[in-house]
């Protein structure tokens, strides 16, 4: 049900991922799957496209979009979403915007680190000052630590930017944990914007556990979804922001709509398809990805034996330690002697030499020779 | 070529237009079109669907967009655009927020009123006092009062929110007026932000001037364009921010991603498509809308005789002054008594009783539906 795209298919599907690259790079940089994308949803769009359905999406919460997550998270993760408690918005990180913007006080926002590259500037972009929360490259496992947490919040922090499943670290937060987040926000009073665009690509092991299905944390916290990760639909644009209660809901409703109306009427149409529609295909990307990190665990056995890497526990990227090799960019490096495309590790922790975050989802033959290539040119 | 939809396809298109109303409600509001879509820009989607183009677009200024945009302004506005000095962004007013933001000192922005109603809203969103250049109902003719402008930029205003051509008003600006405009601006060091979404629907009779293509403005000025309003495609989602120099491309360029990326890749397509392959389409629909504006004229005279309306000489959305009849809202009147869906005035002029905005993008029999039952309700 997986079909790899052919390398010239995949130059005229994927415009930035392979478009925007040399010939005869292999791309395994920005976050998208080089396979086809899942035919209840191009037939969606077909349709939808002989409807002549260009113009304006409607402008509502709930509806056919807010049904269809809700009945997604229902079957995934067994959390029961108030369809009508759901928002559109263009992107992820447009929700995690209109979220600090409408909702957060002004205060300082503390990003875990290493963080989603473009999400590094939201605190900039919104007028407060970020504060890092940088998980130490030598930490066996890479977690929150909800001392220091609970100081950064003591000390007037406002708002924490929470990515769950976590990119690029692959982490899937256990339900206790997020429970010891939930308690220090609690007692000081803070917000939290959890971007959960991963979610779905939870892989064998593992669980999602969506905060807002804790106990107390509906008024203090918003979900930011998308179908967009999971089924490579991020160029179609359009998110979901899941509130807690009414209230948030109303908060975020009733802001002028030039803060929130870029969505798009096709990213509706890909979103509805893909929560209704994309279970099978979905269990089956799940498992090539289960058969990927297994591949990858072999690879770097094999050809990079000093690199280090946590356990890939959602996601199709992965987070490699490449300090043993001694380079300081390791991407620019694999680039320029492997001809393989990498996101350089200082782009998600500024500062931080050796490390590079390496997107799996690709066929077996290619991470194969991506890999090599790696090692080669380190 | 306009093939005019019937009611249930009107339904399954628009979804906002049609979509949000009662049934038996005839809607005349949103600024859509009941016509079907142009075939090459459904052809070109079809075509990026089977292709995969569901990802992320290219993230580059200049690019096919810029090339089709610069030839689509050559041919139809004489105006010579360098396509590198093109951006994508999500839609016009994401354009005008991240020009405002980025380029924009932080003093008052002075906005022409009756204005496009989500834009009221840009200057709060973007921290800043909006000052309004009020045109007085009564005047004969809908223009930018130059002595006012100059004094409110003498007075501390920044930057000029230019709609141009006018919507509502249905103006087109002359070459002299906008060189008023400009030496105000000049004088003052101040910034204009130019939205001209409609240049493509000026009507015969008049020509549109781009702002840029003014001596001495490209240091002060952008424009947002976009294909969306003339071919129906709102939904698509992409716009173009046109700059006049590199200094301004490269510091609208160089914001962090979050700011403006969130343009879609079929909003990219069907923007090549209408610009590249939609003229002769274009060509019928300025025929049709200026049929439309006539049959307008004759409907006004027979039914409404009391209804006072400025000449229309672009866009398709008339603004009438009802104050005759009585109602301080007459959209309300029109909807509750009449079935006819309009746009009240006082979105467009907050404060302004009498009037309503009127979109003639329709069907002729369904015009004189529309017109009839006003002239009955009110």
């Amino acid at each position: 049900m997986i079909r790899d795209l052919a390398d010239d298919e995949a130059r005229r599907a994927l415009r930035l991922k392979w478009g925007t690259i040399p010939e005869g790079v292999l791309p395994a940089w920005v976050a998208e799957m080089d396979y086809a994308v899942a035919e209840p949803i191009t037939e969606a769009l077909h349709r939808a496209i002989d409807d002549g359905v260009t113009g304006y999406p409607r402008f509502e919460h709930g509806g056919e979009l807010g049904a269809a997550y809700s009945r997604f998270a229902r079957r995934h993760f067994g959390h029961a979403v108030d369809p009508d408690l759901v928002l559109p918005t263009v992107d992820v990180t447009a929700g995690v915007r209109l979220a600090l913007d409408v909702l957060s006080e002004p205060g300082p926002m503390v990003m875990p680190v290493p963080a989603y590259s473009p999400q590094l500037a939201i605190a900039e972009i919104t007028g407060r000052e970020r504060v890092d929360l940088v998980v130490d490259p030598d930490a066996a496992r890479a977690g929150i630590d909800l001392d220091r947490l609970d100081r950064l919040f003591r000390d007037g922090a406002r708002t924490l930017l929470l990515t769950q499943p976590h990119n690029p670290w692959g982490r899937v937060f256990s339900r206790e944990e997020l429970e010891g987040v939930r308690d220090v926000l609690t007692r000081h009073g803070g917000r939290v914007v959890s971007d959960e665009i991963h979610a779905p690509l939870v892989l064998p092991g593992a669980e999602h556990t969506p905060y807002l299905s804790l106990d107390g944390t509906a008024d203090h916290a918003v979900a930011v979804v998308a179908a967009s990760k999971a089924f490579n639909i991020a160029g179609l644009k359009c998110a979901q922001v899941v509130c807690g209660d009414e209230a948030t809901r109303d908060r975020l409703w009733r802001v002028p709509m030039a803060r929130n109306d870029s969505w798009s009427s096709l990213g509706v149409v890909g979103s509805v398809a893909a929560y209704e529609y994309g279970d099978p295909w979905l269990a089956a990307l799940l498992e090539r990805l289960d058969s990927q990190r297994s591949l990858l665990a072999d690879l770097l056995a094999e050809h990079l034996p000093d690199a280090r890497m946590r356990p890939l526990e959602a996601t199709y990227l992965a987070w490699l330690d490449l300090r043993a090799y001694g380079h300081d960019d390791p991407a620019a490096v694999c680039l320029e002697k492997g001809r393989v495309q990498l996101s350089a590790g200082a782009d998600y922790a500024p500062g931080l030499d050796g490390h590079v975050r390496l997107n799996i989802a690709t066929s077996p033959d290619r991470l194969t020779e991506i890999v090599r290539r790696m090692a080669l040119a380190l």
